[in-house]
């Protein structure tokens, strides 16, 4: 079975300045096309360092990818690097340059040498064409090792790994068979899952893998079978996850690999019903997630976020003695906020949050964390007050989970 | 100076279903207590391959520090090989078990057998105690190397850092002088600034470096100085600064390594106005984004994210006979969409957004990725029309970052 090594070059990785997304796509396109990544490994800028990136990982990996270091700039030092290391002189790649000159023209822009230097390659490689970009992808093959440069902008890298990359890796290697099962559950710690699954896990073949991966109030449970059958994998597959849907039927949220707001996505599309949300604390980050679900406009109509009191009592008809009286982090304030969407946005479902995500605005009796969540629909509305303790960012990301749970129980109770 | 290596262990890095943001902020933090990270590795949860990044990673780094794989599941192979690696034989730590105790009476939750082993630690390490979470971490040295394990929960990782990793390497390791100083521009393409640049990038120190780090429509520079003495690093990255900022002048958002959102955030502070957003494509991320800022609630009052024709008719007052004869997408909506948010928030300014971000939804006239932002006070809007050929999550955020830049603009030229 083919392995695969992925080398990410540039320092902005390395002084934390930006988060290597990069290198997570690729490797969940690698899988699904059956190849195995077995170390990813990110590097400096730096002529030595990348050299022996290069020099160690063909030790572990049949198939090297890299990417980065590729722009037009200074700091990009990787492809007079990669010529000397495959023995080639740079050219001029004549559809490498005729890409850029088009590039330019369409763009109206100036072309600068720095520009056309892009279409330089080394002559002992490949060439990938960029069609999304200026700078070219490089293939070098070195004793039985294939190696792979692409640049470090992700749309040019997905494209390449896309038209490119993944069909001829398929072409070369014999790619093995990789299944994986994934499950959502929510409302249940990963140790008491672990706990609950325990025997289902110790009798698994050595072919499957079993892996918890805990996030905002959820744990994902996948399993991954590895072989060369593929009829025998699926199907043995299936059979496990099969059995692990049935021990963790209670806390079940969906049995794909898709995130809480698609499945709230499908049971308004299956029911024709609308949804909306009235947020305060959230700040536009539920209704965010709805939305960032492609064709969210047939069940999806609007959300009022509503951080003054002024925006409570006039976009969502909350009562503004209510507002004074009981504070805007109260369980009659959501009630209110979900009926006022409801009514104002003219939605089947509301969803309403109110709460004090910090870091400051607490009161003596309503700590940072303190929020209360409300769900409901034209008849009916509940209500639940959530305790979290974490920093800004994960008590929105946070309550935004939950009270997406929350709507999905509620739906599939009132329906 | 000391080197760092990172190595993150877990199966989930590998198949790409969880994207790497631990190792990002480490090497951040490190960066800011004068440390150099050489590398970050992952492996996955495989004891061989655990085995050699340990092996090879103290070649290259004086301290080695590892996150993952220490949790209460079998998928969690870490703690027995440190312990066989570092000769010990696991022992439970009087401090550790406690601390699982009592988590779990707060909690109120039952004790299970697996997570009382989260006590256990090898005889030969150091145990860092973990205020938020049951796992400890572990400090092994051998041979002039540091190997510091924790788990990769990022909220308990963080925390380990903070109050225990980073002091120790400052105590024990003589820390070099690093400054960064990063600045933001927009409007500008990389090839444009890096000729616009390019004798200050060759007339640079030795020990200055300056990369270029694009990101959706803006690109950052950054200057990173690294040096012995403290007071010249500073002195001569700040006048080095002091000039790129001089020639990239008229590009220039902020001179600080903040987000775009925070500058508009401080314009609006100053001035003690306040702002509200009236979306439609980008449901919701501009708000979100504005709402990440800690105190937002100052000059942020609300948004109205309108999907549905009704939604814009009601709550932002959108003539109902121009959506249906000019189309939501268009430079009249916007423009209303605008007045009504300024109007209906009672706010002094308003961003309004309105397109068809995809994939789906395109018209003749109006492919994927037409976009129309709209931004405006109480006297004045202005209109612009964008064309993206990205994906939908690409588009939205484009969309939220150039409509902020409009923005900030808008508020210097009106004020």
């Amino acid at each position: 079975m083919a392995k695969v090594s992925i080398i990410t070059i540039g320092d902005e990785l390395l002084i934390g300045q930006v988060i290597d997304t990069n290198s997570a796509w690729m490797a969940q396109e690698l899988n699904k096309a059956g190849f195995v990544v077995r170390r990813r490994l990110a590097v400096g800028d730096v002529w030595d360092e990348i050299w022996s990136a290069l020099d160690e990982e063909q030790a572990y990996a049949d198939i090297i990818l890299i990417t980065g270091g590729l722009g037009p700039t200074a700091d990009d030092i990787t492809k007079p690097l990669l010529c000397k290391y495959f023995n080639g002189k740079l050219i001029v790649d004549a559809g490498a340059k005729e890409n850029v000159l088009n590039i330019f023209t369409r763009l109206n822009r100036p072309i600068l040498e720095r520009n056309v230097k892009q279409a330089e390659v080394p002559d002992t490689c490949t060439v990938i064409q960029n069609k999304r970009g200026t700078a070219p992808g490089m293939i070098f093959y070195k004793e039985n090792k294939t190696f792979i440069s692409m640049p470090g902008v992700p749309h040019e890298m997905k494209g390449m790994m896309e038209d490119a990359v993944i069909p001829l890796l398929q072409e070369k290697y014999q790619a093995a068979t990789i299944v994986h099962k994934t499950l959502l559950t929510a409302g249940v710690g990963e140790s008491f899952l672990a706990e609950m699954i325990q025997d289902f896990e110790n009798n698994l073949p050595d072919y499957i893998k079993l892996a918890y991966l805990p996030n905002y109030g959820m744990v994902r449970l996948r399993l991954t079978a590895i072989g060369k059958d593929p009829a025998m994998i699926e199907q043995s597959a299936q059979e496990h996850f099969d059995d692990l849907q049935k021990i963790v039927k209670q806390y079940l949220v969906t049995n794909l690999d898709e995130p809480m707001e698609k499945v709230v996505a499908k049971l308004l599309l299956a029911s024709g019903k609308t949804i909306g949300t009235a947020e305060s604390c959230t700040g536009g980050y539920i209704s965010h997630l709805i939305t960032s679900i492609a064709g969210s406009s047939a069940y999806y109509k609007g959300s009022v976020i509503a951080y003054a009191y002024d925006a409570k009592a006039n976009l969502l008809s909350v009562d503004q003695q209510l507002l004074e009286t009981k504070g805007a982090v109260s369980e009659e304030v959501v009630t209110q906020m979900v009926r006022g969407a409801i009514q104002n946005l003219d939605v089947d479902y509301a969803i309403a949050v109110s709460g004090i995500m910090g870091p400051g605005g607490e009161t003596p009796d309503k700590p940072v964390g303190t929020v209360w969540i409300a769900v409901g629909n034209r008849e009916k509305t509940v209500a639940q007050k959530m305790q979290f303790r974490f920093d800004r960012q994960r008590n929105i990301q946070l309550t935004a989970i939950l009270s997406l749970n929350m709507m999905r129980k509620f739906i599939l109770e009132n329906s």
